[in-house]
């Protein structure tokens, strides 16, 4: 397994990222305007931020020097920003001859050139936007809030749409414009976020070493979006990882583009999205949605901790882009890192070094982090009899050399740690290996560290320690461990594990990626036009019409008649023919087994007869509004399942697949999949299932009709994206999925029209 | 709500410890042989280890000075140890007159006086023992593995059972004599491990002004176990909370008895425990199971990453007994050390103090905090309205004052963040301030530390800060941060959520514990004595036996005739009253619906006749056994469990309790709960199912009699008490629990005897 696994790592998108990305460019950046069967676009649209990250000429617009005026701090900071990208930095301010002895322009009007970055510092920016986007400026800077955020957002949005001038902020804050040192080698963090706290711990790993090229604040986001940046990094040679911090999407599928084009190029994308817990509901200023946003209300409410599909949502839709999700801008931040620098792996498995365990042979520093990494869903493979002879010839029996390898501290692995080391990392079996030191114990733990140092640069697989002392200015620490570029260093087992996850996962998750925006449907199918005539705007769909929905894309569902009389139900039961079931219609329906409104097994006219009587009885009493009676063919028992679509209003239409009938309800937690994704992709689903045994027929139950069901999954996803916005939701519940070879019917389903 | 659990809070175990300890100590001493109805102990032995933790006298029994010579190190540590602790060293060794100038002692026979411990040094120390014994020394510990660990360990034990003398290890290496600084103040952690390593990222707490008053490494364990050391430390006044690392149980019931001494006295207990992978499996020696225990074959095989029944026991177990079981050193660290300190919360609100969100108040490092802590369960409660008026005294409207607070920096923050911070803590619904600092932004930061030190100082809540940056040499963090014996420091954003967490959730568990070894039966049942008849050792039961079993304990089960005749069947059929199941019975029967050995609703005696050589006739042909056929009463439907008893060897016998049936095979996952558990617990299993929303009622069904099937978990409890060591373990499935008032009948069951 192992070696099959090994052979598909053979391929690595990122050593031809260059070429690609190159070739990328020209292919996409003329059709953004392809576009899906459902009018939603096929291709991140990549905004060209050269200008905005190494601008030649920096127009600060409300420039000032007077002493303990905030506009002198930003310009000061500015201005040895500028310096230091070796750009012309031009004060505006009509109020001033000269700004920290540079002179300085009265207007926008009298800039020189068309600039590359202007920062707006006055405090109603949107006249000096429109004279900026008039004068040709490529892009801007809006650092205050201005106004109110919904205000403020609209009118800085409406001056600058249209015109070639892209705007960062309103409220980016002073962040927008951080020190990133150029001095650090290898492979970058790209790190976008939304507020200027949210990057500092990423920002900070410069001094750790790591790289930092690029870091955008975002802000209120009047223009310029998360997703753009991630697009726009995607393309950057530099950029060996992006990190972004998320607080909602403005445009959810913007960000799915930008992270496919990621995918396709093989930069991890590493987010932050907020609201973990709770449904992104639009905000007061309706402006935004997303998983992280919250209206003034719902913040009064305070949280509820109820998990929402709207979480649920987001997560599948990272999942199926790539997207590692993580929690804590510590995790942000030294998952990044690693995989910002980490080179492909050989293998996926990972090797532990650790001191002894029981003389016993169990327990130990080694065996705990071993299981932790398998409960994380590690690969912790025990080395072969070879390998383990190998090893013990400078390791005693009485510890491990399976893995995890223990050097017993100072007899064993002082003397001849390095060859150790060297054999570890020689296995075809290890792509990673860590070493736990729990704590200092000089000179030991020096001599250790050093040699893990060594190790690393003497071999191409990734190298991590956790250093489990939590002072931090340990020489071993500060000296050996943080200087080296090679050695991935954490502070945490539970960080550590989540990384090196990440990094096997993303990997195979790579060289496994087919866009699904590449085979999307372009063109409606036929099933579209006969739809569209069972829709009725603003309304909720009967059984019966949401079936003759389900028909029209060819989802099959029982034979059956809506008829309006007694007379008619016994004819239409002749037609289904007996036994028949029998079923109150009607748009707003619920429980109806419980109100006795569905009547099993009917076997004859006078039967069929009384029921109809019944039912409309029942319904009168009751007064709900019918559209009839429904008499339906009856259906053999099988597996209970159910469909559906919904849609979060971030990333568009979504179809999920569950449990249906009364296990549903009590056990539901459906999967969920944002469109467009592949059959690959829906068979996951299934798998992903609590109940997917079920489905591969336990105690001695026969399998049931799987392809069937994936074959409905996807019938409903084409519908979800041509009728997604017609549609507002789908609900197939339950859906029998009959045994191997025999189908699966709709019994029943509901759906509701814009 | 928060006002109930407000009050629930008020009274206070810790306060009175020190009386209730002394009480205890006196009430519990002697009666350690208060066993229960199956002969397990109800009480934990504490043994008396102060004469280990401060000696008077510490032998050193082959004490070298020999440079370069491992015993020389050995014994000049632990002469620096002894005059740390001001005790009086005593070499021992035949070839030395003195040692580092010290005068040697020939043997141990020749020592002047009863020692208090005696460190040995010998390669192979059973004979020093004893003569230790001999001589009355109370405490001795092996430093070296000695031996191979199964014999020495087996051999150690046999020296010193019976003999007043405790043994530590062996194999416990030096960390046994770290040094504990005893220039710190406050309540200390009391830490044992295993392994000396496993310790040091708590014992490093004491250079960030962190109490350790104790560290035992216990090793191989030959006598003293971990569990030991909990009791013990349960009755230190300045133990604050206690924090272990175990790589498996010797004796998992004494461990349960020590959290239980640890729960009523108010200690929290903190533990990681190995193997949350897999199943704790008897080692080589068969001295040993655990959790996280291994023996050399499955190390061989390599960790498979199904998670175990065992370790949901474990898991179980430890959250009845109010046992913190953590992921990873550094959390273990984190979080022992604000359980050890942080006096217990006035409220279980947590309130956020941190920089802005956007300016339409969504977002932001605040906001997400509040996400991650309310989905991992924490109540982040929003402030009413009043608190809110007060707070926007200070802070604009474009910053929250809801929860989080949102300070904003410099602007507001620097200039009211004290009266802010007071307004905060001074809330009734606060219990926990937490302020993320996500990167060091001085002067700003530094001032906001300061502030929150010094409001810490003003208030007893707890206040903690992320200090987000991974450097962790600013000055800000080292001199002030860590300097303050008020606020709790944490790294990561996961680590403090966690830590929190369990500083809120163990002061709820104190406040409501009762402990279950006070009600658990200490006679045995008339069940008992008529359940007995039934056993038959070594072999698994038949239906029909496992069903008079569960009879005994008045478990209803159908109306049933055991038949081996097909007249038989008939004259059945018509005492249990028609229709009527029959099934085929006999002790190694499995999937017989889907075999073709059960036949439902059989209506005449005709059919009871036909279906009774039907089922002999496929019995025969498939060459099983039979020991007749059941002719039972049908039972109408209801929900389908499964309820039973596992002993995973560790923690002695356990119940489970899950969905039944089909589903319960797809769906697994049973609650289980280690006897004994109250009826509390017993409910609580119930909530913790995925499909418990099926007993309540969903889609308008009526709800099931939970009632009845609490009862049944409980006589189930009860049988596996009085009977665990005759029955290796009992499931009963399907049992069908009827409507509220109708009961729950078990259909079908098996068991196997010991």
């Amino acid at each position: 397994m192992l070696g099959s696994t090994h052979g598909s790592l053979s391929t690595d998108p990122r050593t031809t990222r260059a070429a690609t990305c190159g070739e990328r460019r020209v292919s996409h950046a003329g059709d953004t305007t392809d576009l899906d069967v459902g009018g939603r676009p096929l291709h991140a649209s990549v905004p060209d931020l050269d200008a905005f990250f190494r601008p030649a000429t920096v127009a600060v617009i409300g420039a000032r020097d007077a002493d303990d005026s905030a506009e002198a701090a930003v310009t000061r900071h500015l201005m040895a920003w500028a310096e230091r990208l070796d750009a012309r930095l031009l004060p505006v301010n009509p109020r001033h001859r000269t700004v920290f002895g540079v002179p300085c322009l009265p207007s926008v009007a009298s800039l020189p050139c068309p600039v590359d970055l202007a920062v707006v510092l006055t405090a109603d920016p949107a006249c000096e936007l429109g004279e900026l986007a008039a004068a040709q400026a490529k892009s801007a800077v809006v650092l205050a809030p201005g106004l109110t955020a919904a205000e403020g957002r609209r009118r800085l949005a409406d001056v600058v749409s249209g015109s070639g001038l892209r705007l960062l902020g309103p409220s980016t804050g002073l962040d927008a414009f951080a020190h990133l040192r150029d001095d650090l080698g290898g492979p970058a963090i790209a790190l976008v976020t939304q507020h200027g706290d949210q990057g500092h711990p990423v920002l900070a790993l410069q001094d750790l070493g790591i790289r930092v090229s690029h870091w955008a604040v975002t802000g209120d986001e009047a223009d310029l979006e998360v997703a753009d940046f991630v697009a726009y990094f995607a393309e950057q040679p530099e950029a060996g990882a992006i990190a972004a911090h998320v607080d909602g999407f403005r445009d959810g599928r913007a960000f799915l583009l930008a992270a496919d084009r990621a995918a396709r190029n093989g930069v991890p994308v590493v987010a932050i999205t907020s609201g973990r817990t709770r449904a992104g509901t639009r905000t007061g200023t309706g402006s935004r949605t997303g998983t992280g946003s919250r209206t003034a209300a719902s913040r009064a409410d305070g949280p509820t901790g109820s998990a929402s599909v709207e979480d649920a949502v987001a997560d599948a839709a990272f999942r199926q882009f790539g997207v590692i999700r993580v929690d804590g801008p510590d995790r942000l931040r030294d998952t990044a890192a690693l995989l910002a620098r980490a080179r492909p792996p050989k293998a996926d498995g990972v090797a532990v070094y650790a001191p002894s365990g029981s003389t016993d042979g169990t327990g130990g520093t080694g065996a705990y982090f071993r299981d932790l990494a398998t409960a994380a869903g590690l690969l912790v493979p025990s080395f072969d009899a070879e390998k383990q002879a190998e090893l013990r010839r400078w390791i005693p029996g009485s510890l491990s050399v399976a893995n995890p390898v223990e050097h017993g501290g100072r007899s064993v692995g002082g003397r001849y740690g390095p060859r150790i080391l060297d054999a570890i990392l020689a296995d075809p079996s290890v792509g990673v290996l860590v070493c736990p030191i729990t704590g200092p114990f000089p000179p030991m733990s020096d001599a250790l560290v050093q040699q893990l140092v060594d190790a690393a640069d003497r071999t191409d697989k990734v190298v991590c320690v956790v250093w489990g002392s939590p002072v931090g200015t340990e020489v071993a620490y500060r000296r050996t461990l943080l200087r080296s570029s090679r050695v991935a260093t954490f502070r945490t087992f539970g960080n550590c594990v989540a990384a090196v996850g990440a990094h096997l996962d993303h990997h195979r998750f790579v060289v496994g990626y087919r866009s699904p925006f590449e085979s999307a449907p372009r063109t409606p199918s036929p099933s579209a036009r006969r739809a569209r005539a069972f829709l009725r705007p603003g309304q909720r769909l009967s059984e019966h019409a949401a079936k003759r929905l389900l028909r029209a894309y060819g989802v099959r569902v029982p034979r059956e008649h809506l008829v309006t009389s007694a007379a008619g139900a016994v004819r239409a039961a002749g037609l289904v023919g007996y036994p028949v079931v029998m079923k109150a219609s009607g748009a707003h329906l619920a429980h109806r087994s419980e109100r006795g409104l569905v009547k099993l097994g009917l076997t004859s006219a006078s039967q069929v007869r009384d029921t109809y009587r019944d039912l409309t009885d029942i319904a009168r009493h009751e007064g709900v509004g019918l559209d009839g009676v429904l008499v339906c063919q009856m259906v053999e028992p099988g597996i209970e399942m159910a469909v559906g679509v919904v849609d979060d209003g971030v990333f568009g239409p979504a179809v999920t697949v569950g449990l249906g009938g009364v296990f549903g309800a009590a056990l539901g937690e459906p999967a969920v999949r944002v469109t467009p994704f592949t059959e690959a992709e829906a068979r996951r689903m299934l798998h992903e299932l609590p109940g997917c045994a079920l489905l591969e027929g336990v105690r001695g139950r026969p399998p049931a009709d799987v392809d069937a069901l994936v074959d409905i999954v996807l019938r409903v996803q084409r519908m979800a994206m041509e009728l997604g916005d017609e549609l507002a939701g789908l609900d197939v519940d339950p859906l029998v999925v009959l045994p191997r070879g025999q189908g699966a019917v709709a019994l029943d389903a509901n759906a509701v029209c814009r």
